[in-house]
């Protein structure tokens, strides 16, 4: 058993890259990409359009400023709403960026078990059109596909074209936080860009479960390109030698999107696993696609105490709240190391319920919103 | 019956200067205040200052810039969240000025019919202290009493208390949009200043049911003042001899307060008049101070087309959506007014009825989200 | 001789409202100007567009929100830049509030001692079009006439049309501060409409040399003052029955713009009678409007202890810099007060070098920059 | 004679990186830097804190971000305002961003054509302490040494320290837009923590002159690197295994510092060699580091066409001006390199005059202004 082995099973973010990775950087052909000159660079960017189904793409070094430069594209002129789930990345987890950095004033609509917003409310907070002197100008809609805050559930492509169509006919624009959106096209049996096609712009994360080292890579039309290139720079992401990255994205899209499947089926091995040990519970039927939400229902155990116990077995999970874990899979954890970290699990509860470890009382208000891509 | 007089429904910011209001203007000692150096100006704001149980106060042009300048001194520095409700005045019909003029984030918490939020709610949106990388810096809390639209509910003494007892022991800040606070005064039975005890900040309308023509006051620590003076002047706030808006306000605080009860109980009988037409329905239990929300429970009847009949007949009415209208009573509309309106809604109904008139249809969007303070 | 009259040379915003004024705002029919339903409002902006030559007009509380409205609504775009002076007020005294709280980029260009900016450097100051990613996008150039930090000099009608030509050929907006526009049309006898012809926007005072006990005006073509009556709404400048003080701002167009004249000749007295006191120096010709910058030209006497000495015989003036003063000229300063003024600057000079007088020292800082509409 | 070849002097952000990089970047550990776990980052920001001499180090995805968010952490409360040059790179060159995005107010110093400001203009700039209504507060002074605009000239080590003092006796801040500070530090014989001692931060970019791929690296103290960690996350700069970047960054610093005296030396003769063409004039004494800027004193020649034409020669030079160009020197210049370009730098002299090559006209204003690091 592999107890040296560390299991990380905190997010998807912390895959390594591969040696197939790792070469593709050294040998990258590299130029000026502020220039817009690096041909891998280039390269990439074009194989990421055609992939997603859009006319152009730009790498950003992160999920947040894909996000971020998306929103401000769309909303360029002052006095931008933009409508997005209260559950959702860009509202809870990046800052408030869209608004300390961009202005942009967010509609919140309430975000539903399985990470949509209800038709109903995304239309009642479109604001009404030459809205006068009281309200900003709604702009923007933006859906998460998978939804993280859910527990990584899938958007179908059906809800996707609904918000499409509603955003298209009140002349607002589509962004869609796909930072997981290829295991959402895997989990549904639905080719990305058939599924992405009624958003005017995707972020895609390429360095979570695709498991490239950095980096995000933003798509939609060319002018939205153009707007977001400018952006990008603004905001410090302009990067020279950029294809190094690239090379090891493009290996990253080209290798790991087949391995997708497995991680949605290691999760729910997991669930399984979890579920079978009395203290905890997990909605089986929930997980869709790589993450697995488990709940602790023994008074005794609180998740910030479970996780540390977890950590001297070098089983890393992150509390999601006082009484929740949340774990992410990714091809990096292998079938062995989910059937040790159960036995970890099971472990731990042990030892917390027998009291033979010692813990600090931790504040319940450091684990409270935990919660991250 | 006054058929010439127009009776205006539309809000209590249609009231027009009394004839002492403007003696006081014409009389009004006066200097230039952007210097601090207006005798009229310092009284009143003295005065203010007294009555709301603070240490200092300031006039500002009207209720969105005393919100705003409260809001941005308190959140003065970059990346600040403000928890607020998702049904306020501030987060739905000040053009998101907040963010798309002070860059800061809001975290809304869900409005209750009876304008507060959940204390559990407020609490689960405040950001863990030192929150990391992910998150803003909660700074703030906002309270709007009476609360404009559930229909002008009041909180309670208590439970503004108890947020402030929250925000308190969590290092935040409490304002209270207090546009009708002396509404919410009179009618809970609770002098003004116990009544925002618990706030750091609150901001007064002073031209709405009170009447004054123009302006809104202010009221805080003096330190919150001196940041909210600079503030104001960098919006363009600060005027010049303004003595001579002050003193109409300071007649209207003198005069008008003392009418609210009248205000509250014209409000109640109207809200019994119109519940007698068969085809509206309000919940009289519910009109708490000046304002009534009627819902209309005939499929035939559209909120657009019967405000549009009223106004054949002189009644000024504003549709608040599709099937519900908002009116709004203050101290120029006469127990004889109320009747009149009644009189005029049961006309105007036959009319719609009997289809003698012919209107064009209304757009549902552009009577959508209609509501103002 | 007047001891007990306050002589005040700080500035023409301490004007102080006529009869007539407080007689109109008594009288004044007002409505909802929110609504856009204030009739005085109305017809004191109709007034002024016409005067102004522009298609449509804005009353706005103050001077600063005059100009910060008029550069937002032209520079709406996220990624706009700004021309104007480096000794301009919208630049030095404004809180830097189109940065702060708009977000523009205030490219500045070196004001001449006649407060120009040499069209050279205004031309090299344009962003190339389709700049790139490096530049903002120039979108506005702005004036100020009269020049405030230059001593109230006059921009010619063909410099401005020159300023205009440049702006329209290279698709950029241009505003001008007109905060003293009336005092430039009278000094160079040039109707204020032809004055401003070039311009997109102008802002004027109502409150400094005219009078009026508050505000300002925008003017400029309707499309421009639809989205200024957003912005204004948007940094809470929009007032109820704000007819009461358009009603004052009416009479002070009316009766007051026939006195700058005197103002000017009153300045020029001013200048003669202080250039004959030795340890001062004007330059006469330099006072073109209502302004009058006197440099100390003797080492033993600062402006901060020079000014202080001036107010214990009621004459009130502010230090530009250690060692000069600025004192501003306006109707209510009568050809007495400027006589005994005179008088009082002597007296002044004669006590200090006498060291009857004993003032505590005062730290430069306090005195460096002082400079205000 | 390597005509196949590309002599690239459009900058030095061109190079490529080394074998040695590559090899370090397939070779590096990393983890998850958005976690600080990334071993190989943390190593490299501790390796540039020690040679930088300061607490702590941040890598950075670009300069324009490490200045950005260097700007922003020195200026975190609404309304704040930095001094910096005319000619700098932050206020021309960075897309206005500490405005458009940072809201922070520029207020401008003449550069001088050694890069720098005069002491006395920057006191003169410094807002006065408690400065009221009208003004930001000034917060924060920025150098850039060396200074790009001004053809790469060196800051003193005595200058630097001079204008640190004045930051620090009025409470100020110091950031220094070390792009090229090493390039300063090797020409001034200088070591580089000395030269930067006054300074609160300094960005140092990675990928120009160093020949890293990606990045800048920003170095300060412990609370300002604190702040400037939430900031890079704002603005999405937050990467995941950066380590990549960062060891070929770490190979950079520790194998092209030692190359700079070449570049200088290099730098130097190019002058040389075009100084002895008649069309051109090279002020061969203001070539201090690896920059030079060259001017055509022909009239028939344009900067836009000879850089077209010397294009045609594989030669790649951009125009700095209608008749001026800039040639930057960087470690894969070799003096062949250099003899080869003086060469086509006749040849397109003769070609142009000779009218034996037909380039379509460029509009002036596309060259204007064309500056970038």
């Amino acid at each position: 058993m592999a107890t040296n082995k560390v299991v990380d099973l905190r997010s998807d973010t912390v895959t390594k890259p591969s040696d197939a990775m790792r070469a593709a950087m050294a040998a990258a052909e590299v130029d000026d990409d502020v220039r817009s000159a690096d041909p891998t660079a280039r390269r990439f960017q074009e194989a990421m359009a055609a992939i997603m189904g859009k006319e152009a793409a730009l790498f950003v070094p992160s999920g947040t400023m894909g996000n971020l430069v998306s929103v401000l594209a769309h909303c360029d002129v002052r006095g931008s709403e933009v409508i997005l789930g209260d559950g959702s990345h860009i509202h809870l987890c990046e800052n408030g960026g869209i608004s300390t950095i961009g202005g942009v004033h967010p509609k919140t609509v309430r975000n539903n078990a399985d990470g949509t917003m209800d038709i109903d409310r995304i239309v009642a907070a479109i604001r009404p059109p030459g809205g006068g002197l009281y309200y900003p100008t709604t702009r923007l809609i933006c859906l998460e596909n998978t939804h993280g805050n859910s527990g990584g559930k899938c958007l179908s492509v059906e809800y996707t074209d609904k918000v499409g169509e509603i955003a298209k006919s009140h002349g607002l624009k589509l962004h869609i936080d796909g930072a997981r959106i290829f295991n959402a096209s895997v989990a549904l049996g639905v080719p990305v860009d058939r599924l992405v096609k009624a958003a005017d712009s995707v972020s895609v994360c390429l360095s979570k479960g695709l498991g490239a080292p950095v980096g995000s890579v933003i798509v939609g039309s060319k002018a939205f390109i153009d707007k977001a290139k400018i952006l990008r720079k603004t905001l410090g992401g302009g990067m020279r030698q950029v294809g190094v990255l690239c090379a090891a994205a493009h290996v990253a899209v080209r290798d790991t999107v087949g391995k997708l499947a497995d991680d949605h089926r290691k999760a729910k091995a997991l669930a399984e696993g979890l579920n079978k040990i009395e203290q905890f519970t997990v909605d089986s039927a929930s997980v869709e696609t790589n993450m697995v939400f488990m709940d602790i229902v023994d008074s005794r155990i609180s998740s910030a105490k479970l996780c540390q116990v977890l950590g001297t077995h070098n089983v890393l999970a992150n509390p999601r709240s006082p009484k929740s874990v949340r774990l992410v899979l990714h091809y990096q954890i292998s079938d062995t190391d989910v059937q040790y970290a159960v036995t970890c699990f099971k472990k731990a509860v042990e030892e917390l319920l027998k009291g033979s470890t010692e813990f600090e009382h931790l504040v319940d208000t450091t684990t409270k919103n935990s919660y991250g891509h």
